[in-house]
């Protein structure tokens, strides 16, 4: 399909593409897609922006980060179709992050598609493509992890997580960083930092505050953040913007172009609801 | 996958597996999984249920199905596979209505299997298969439909349609009565009808209308409908919902089950946020 960069929606419509694209070369299962879907119409309810909420949860996002003995990354198919690049960049960032591969739907050859993404983004060693442990409290295909990544982790960075293994790493007495734009989804309220934010503006605005906090002297404590407060910044977010789509009138119709204003079908009559 | 009836997402687990098994089968398209999750995220927003306001504006759409001289509804892929069975209960309730394939990203083979999903569910004719004819103001590809179905057609039911090709049968004078999820997309906008609720629930409520009023005398004229009280319903049963949803508490974390309240990892450390 041609894509108008004049198109209301030419963004979200080229990030569709792009998804559709990571799914016919085994990197995006059919879940991750409407799971995107659902991720584009939260998106598009908190305004298409990172929130100040948001960037706030992100900053300190990047304090735990650096301040843990073993922080990992964990990617699915949609984080490394979206957002391979800024998986990378934030690794460069935090040199002692690693980066693991863990995916719902997991297959040999989907587990090596994602981490083949990975690597020619640059990340230089993903682990995860051959999992050495499981982690307990989950049905065994999806509980398979890395003995020296996730297992051994004390901060894990969970973007586009599945509620169940939210749930799961904060059991085993993780410290579990979302990334989700749904603040009532499973894992938001699962995470210890729910971050309510697109992923790849997260992960980049982790990566800056990171490198910015690097020159500083390293943090030797996670400070501590409110996750109730937002969540509810979030919902606030949302309420917000509805309320401001309403005002501003997006009930009115679309302008019609002038050059189809004339009725042409065979069944015309007055469009006007009487 | 397994799905256990007791996970808290059953329902919606349900449908996901559905359309992904409708897009192996090359009825669904990868882009019409992405506007599942949107259309999924909506509905979690409006509570999923029907909303006084929504099953208003199905009994009205009945009204104008019945009154219509040429009645179609249009179908895609997305349709075909949440909502076969409930075209061909439409289609029987409403004896005029002629049914049409018709996609926004097409091809013979995917017509056909369209075509075939709904001739299972019980539709014996189905339009625009070899499509006949092209409406203005659309790229060619989108543009082709039925010159017997929707390009004669005074009344188009377009469930999950492109706000394009939404726009383009307005401007040719056509009423048309939209089911969409999302009360601020473009083709809720252009429609003159605008049902915001889930295809499956719109469609089945218009049908039970529908066989109601027959049994009455034809209605010779189309009731009148405040559209723009409809999408500012919806928006506002959204924004109760979501503050119901704040306050119940899903800010609140899930109950961590008792069998896993121990540390298992060998990073562990509390979970407690400081």
């Amino acid at each position: 399909m041609r894509l108008s960069p004049r198109h209301p929606r030419y963004t979200s419509l080229r990030v569709r593409a792009r998804l559709a694209d990571a799914h016919r070369r085994g990197v995006v299962v059919p879940e991750g897609l409407i799971a995107q879907g659902r991720g584009e119409a939260f998106d598009y309810l908190l305004g298409e922006r990172s929130s100040p909420s948001a960037r706030r949860a992100e900053r300190v996002a990047a304090e735990w980060l650096l301040a843990a003995r073993h922080p990992v990354v964990s990617v699915n198919g949609n984080v490394a179709a979206l957002a391979a690049d800024e998986v990378a960049g934030l690794q460069r960032a935090i040199p002692a992050l690693s980066v693991e591969v863990n995916l719902f739907h997991r297959t040999g050859p989907r587990a090596r598609a994602v981490a083949r993404a990975l690597r020619v983004a640059g990340v230089p060693r993903v682990l995860g493509v051959r999992p050495t442990a499981t982690i307990p409290g989950l049905p065994s295909d999806r509980a398979r992890v890395d003995r020296g990544g996730i297992l051994r982790a004390d901060v894990c960075l969970v973007p586009l997580e599945d509620g169940d293994r939210a749930e799961a790493l904060r059991s085993l007495g993780k410290r579990v960083i979302s990334v989700d734009l749904n603040p009532l989804s499973r894992t938001s309220r699962a995470a210890d930092l729910p971050i309510v934010d697109e992923v790849q503006r997260a992960l980049r605005e982790i990566a800056r505050v990171a490198i910015v906090r690097r020159g500083r002297a390293t943090p030797s404590r996670m400070p501590p953040f409110d996750r109730r407060a937002a969540l509810a910044d979030a919902l606030a977010t949302i309420a917000r913007e509805l309320s401001r789509a309403a005002a501003r009138g997006p009930i009115g119709r679309p302008r019609r172009p002038a050059s189809r204003r004339r009725s042409r079908g065979s069944g015309g009559r007055s469009r006007r609801t009487p």
